[in-house]
């Protein structure tokens, strides 16, 4: 599994991800799956990623060798994009053209071709943005609204994003509330684990302000996760009983 | 969708269930997924569906009626089950037989026969325990070591559960903890939704003791999804932010 989150306030944008693989549980890998292309002054994109890991790893090839144009007989790169809406194109073309080269193979194996991708970042000349792109190739921009979007085990890390993400909210609890939402993550789902890549990204720096890997026993990572786990359980605790019972005398308060 | 949660601990038995039920977004209907079959002093037993709606009552009606046993020649009804292992063999077969009928027509219109129960609850002579029973028909047992079994869309209250409930837990407590969980679903699924019906049995006493039906503006369920909110928005900003960002100045905070 995986579990990938982009923030995009105000303040600047935030990509996380987990370094967990796996084929099955008895082979746990680390691979890396926040993958930066950057140009400092001129463009700084974050790709994440989620699902078949020799999809994505030959999307992310391409991207850097360039994916094939046919009608302009050339091929175009991701540093090359000029706005950020034509990089969210590009990684879709990269997919379908993996897609026409294995997908049929995978079917075959009964592997289906899973992929999907966030994609944020700035390109001068043009606003910070954040992307979702789908296995077909099209995809969805975060707006105001909601102003995050997940990839893989989604689940888990929505409920906190949901209550605590606001537009308005400073770059550094955007980074936090992130970090809270990939804690629940592992903590439910074992396919998803440290070492945890972050990048942070303010508007018109055009330099990532944050490239970062947590590893395990890193002390801020590890103190947030057991204030987290403290805070839940007091939560918990600060909530009158349901006045349902009355009649029944529980044997663990006696 | 669907949420159903079973927590049972040495002080009892929590049985949680909403109601809605939906075919495409819009067509939401309410249906009780939470059906008690009980004969005071003699055994209380609750059976919460999630999956495919056909299929689920058909297996209550199954077990009301009768499931065939060919070799005995008479039908089995749930509330002669000898004990709580008879009856979740009982769930299974009805399961199966409701597998023959339908799964190949229902296969015909691409409707995969997905369904779940959670089975809980106390005849006499025997102990308080809670099963799971998956769409083949064979079923976990709920134990110490994790004392609580979900079906339909389990992931998004589970993180609160994990870190909440244990089986020490006083009855009242457990009862809370099934709510939290049932709220953070809500919140996250539509598809999840009031009024929610609970039951509660504690050991021995072979009369539920609390079947309940909580309704939308109910004010202690109210209460408590205002509290958690706030609690976790508390628990959000008491944690230190994150110390990797020293030299971004957020504009937020100016």
């Amino acid at each position: 599994m995986t579990y990938c989150c982009g923030v995009l306030v105000r303040d600047g944008l935030v990509m996380i991800a987990d370094t967990r693989t796996n084929a099955g549980l008895d082979n746990i890998s680390t691979f890396r799956k926040l993958h930066i292309f950057d140009e400092p002054g001129h463009h700084v994109l974050a790709l994440a990623s989620a699902g078949n890991l020799s999809v994505s790893q030959s999307v992310v090839s391409l991207l850097h060798e360039g994916v094939e144009d046919h009608e302009a007989g050339e091929r175009q790169m991701l540093r090359d994009s000029k706005t950020m809406f034509q990089a969210a194109q590009l990684v879709g073309r990269a997919i379908r053209q993996v897609h026409t080269v294995d997908a049929h193979a995978l079917e075959q194996s009964n592997v289906s071709f899973d992929v999907s991708f966030l994609l944020g970042g700035q390109i001068v000349g043009g606003p910070l943005r954040l992307f979702m792109i789908y296995s077909a190739g099209n995809f969805i921009e975060c707006t105001t609204d909601t102003p995050f979007l997940q990839i893989g085990e989604h689940k888990y890390g929505k409920p906190v994003l949901d209550r605590a993400v606001t537009y308005d909210m400073n770059i550094s609890d955007a980074l936090k509330s992130s970090l809270i939402s990939m804690d629940s993550t592992m903590r439910s789902n074992l396919g998803v684990g440290l070492p945890i890549d972050v990048m942070v990204l303010c508007p018109d720096t055009l330099e990532a302000d944050l490239n970062y890997r947590i590893e395990p026993g890193e002390p801020y990572f590890h103190d947030l996760r057991e204030r987290w786990s403290a805070a839940l359980r007091a939560a918990h605790s600060s909530i009158p009983r349901p006045p349902y019972l009355k009649n029944v005398r529980s044997k663990a308060d006696e």
